[in-house]
């Protein structure tokens, strides 16, 4: 195969976009990666979506957007994996200009979660959870994030204050993102007396539904170096999948597919954990960030929540750099996106008030429910 | 990029599946193909599907089918493109396995129409339309199929028995399809009196939504010569797309990305028209099979209705061989993939009494919407 790069990339602000339709935030995405990249065509669309038919009643969403960015009748599909869905759209990418027969393409990630609100759309974004064995019972991704929280707590014998770094570092970065939906900080000692949600995951352990498209344009790495100044390559690239229901794992508190997804993209890349600049989690519920740091090999079972104060910019591994989910906010299948861009303004050095200093290397990690998806890229200036 | 070729194939019955889950049908096609391609595992699952979340509350399928197929840990995420979801996973695992990235990868097509019944599911199916400008309104894909068959009657000056062929055509051929869905014949001068849906698209020209699911396994060309005695190469793989809704298009009777999609795919087979011996049509609407002859073109403007006594078994350009939609039934994002199994048979010399005689160049086609995604694929044997 031969190596492919970034060359351009696009995002909306995140947030409540309570005047903007799905094709329209998308559009917005497509044509800031255009304009990023210096070109004003692709040969495929590839995009990322979780819930466009059950919150915006309309799926079939890639030719819709296509046409509405005035990229009619080029290549284009969907590509769904829940939470995951703008990570897996980028290995999807990935793989179609890998092959050589796509020259360029773009993938974005495009969610709309405001166009069904409160306990509709509770139950519209469980149906990626296991239909049969957990949502019929009224489970919930936070519950079921909340389930995972109380046994680490015990199992461990973990306080909650253990976690409220993690909350703390997303709001400090995401309060200089001008994208970022939630941009006030979090005091420490607030964390254990937010309100619940589902106990023991409280409002300032869980990161917002929002709305919000992003987009990345790949091509080879050969033809980037003509393109543009600063391309920034995919050296890994892995995916793997996990029972999507909690009850049928042999050990709720291993997560195998971040293990699996992480081995496969930093040995594909062929770099150490140590050379890693920062690293963009799946920090929906912070007790998913501690469990990927475990499973992906960056602290010991039962240790994760230690690096809590080794994340900010100036840390030994900075996560989150631009707020992560939790302050940024988490436009669901965007998300894998917005981490892929964010990722690449670090490595060009234009990160601003978030730049990571001398960053080389990023690793970002997209996760489906509780890590039944999990797909990890490694971009390397 | 790399040559690649099937090596396996498998499908459950068309039907309405009331004892059947997503998953189960799903593991049913996955355990065919495997045991069809004499191995045990793969490197990635594909999965297409189109309503699983709006009918069946199931999102997030590619981990759960993984799982339930004993594929646990693998790389796997859903393509969505409506009914061209087949297609489209189709396309995302050709480019997958070309790339080198993924050394052999299973396409799956799953639909389970049933668990939702009479106007919920029409309401559901129109998600895949556009939701702003046509399903608010009302439209059903049906009714959008009716606009352009009238329109094209009154155009060209036909009449409704113009279009009975491809019916008759496709029953006959389900008729000897043990998986087809209805096996009745349809005797002639019996479908201008059909049942209207929507005038004049009637009982009889329209294919019925069903549960099914298919599967083909992908690997390299050399690699298949290795383990099959007949590995099917896919030698043509086109993608293209146009608007979503019909007002937007400059002609309606124009299906601009079938001309697109089957004019790349016919270039890279490095084939003419004429080498074809067997078109798999979305046959969903007599309408969408004559047009769609006319912009792949095998018949001018306003003749593709001509071609129909040349369609049979026997017949210059055999379609529908196993039912078509019509017959075998369209479990909706399976389609594709049903289409594809049924083309390896024809061109293994596996198709009993469906058989085209020396069959040895097959192109497969799988819509979306009113041609909103088309995916053409060329098989070889």
């Amino acid at each position: 195969m031969r190596e492919i790069a970034i060359i351009g990339v696009g995002q909306t602000p995140v947030g409540e976009h309570w005047d903007a339709s799905l094709r329209m935030l998308a559009a917005d995405a497509v044509r800031a990666a255009l304009e990023d990249a210096g070109i004003t065509e692709v040969d495929a669309l590839y995009v990322g979506n979780a819930y466009g038919a059950p919150i915006s009643s309309q799926s079939h969403l890639a030719p819709l957007i296509a046409d509405h960015s005035g990229l009619n009748g080029i290549e284009t599909f969907t590509i769904e994996a829940a939470e995951a869905s703008g990570g897996a759209a980028l290995r999807a990418g990935y793989l179609a200009v890998a092959s050589g027969v796509v020259e360029t393409a773009m993938v974005l990630g495009v969610e709309k979660s405001t166009d069904m609100i409160g306990t509709a759309r509770t139950g519209a974004r469980s149906v990626s959870l296991d239909a049969d064995y957990e949502a019929v019972h009224g489970a919930t991704l936070p519950a079921l994030a909340a389930l995972l929280m109380r046994r680490y707590m015990s199992e461990f014998g973990i306080e909650l204050s253990a976690f409220e770094n993690f909350t703390i570092n997303a709001h400090a970065n995401g309060g200089k993102n001008e994208n970022a939906m939630y941009r006030n900080r979090i005091k420490p000692g607030s964390f254990a007396h937010a309100p619940m949600i589902a106990d023991p995951v409280s409002l300032f352990d869980s990161a917002p539904d929002a709305d919000g498209a992003a987009a990345v344009i790949l091509t080879s790495a050969e033809r980037a170096a003509d393109l543009v100044p600063q391309p920034i390559r995919i050296t890994g690239s892995g995916a793997a999948s996990d029972t999507l229901a909690l009850h049928d794992r042999d050990d709720l508190l291993t997560l195998k597919a971040v293990t699996l997804s992480t081995r496969k993209a930093l040995t594909q890349a062929g770099i150490e954990r140590e050379a890693i600049d920062l690293l963009e989690l799946h920090d929906a519920f912070t007790i998913l960030s501690v469990l990927a740091l475990e499973a992906a090999g960056f602290a010991e079972r039962g240790a994760g929540w230690k690096l809590a104060d080794q994340i900010g910019l100036d840390g030994e591994l900075p996560i989150s750099t631009f707020g992560g989910l939790k302050s940024r906010g988490n436009p669901v299948g965007a998300t894998g996106i917005y981490q892929a861009v964010e990722a690449v303004l670090q490595l060009r050095g234009q990160a601003g008030a978030n730049q990571v200093a001398d960053a080389k290397t990023a690793v970002i990690q997209s996760v489906g429910g509780i890590a039944s998806t999990v797909i990890t890229h490694v971009l390397q200036s």
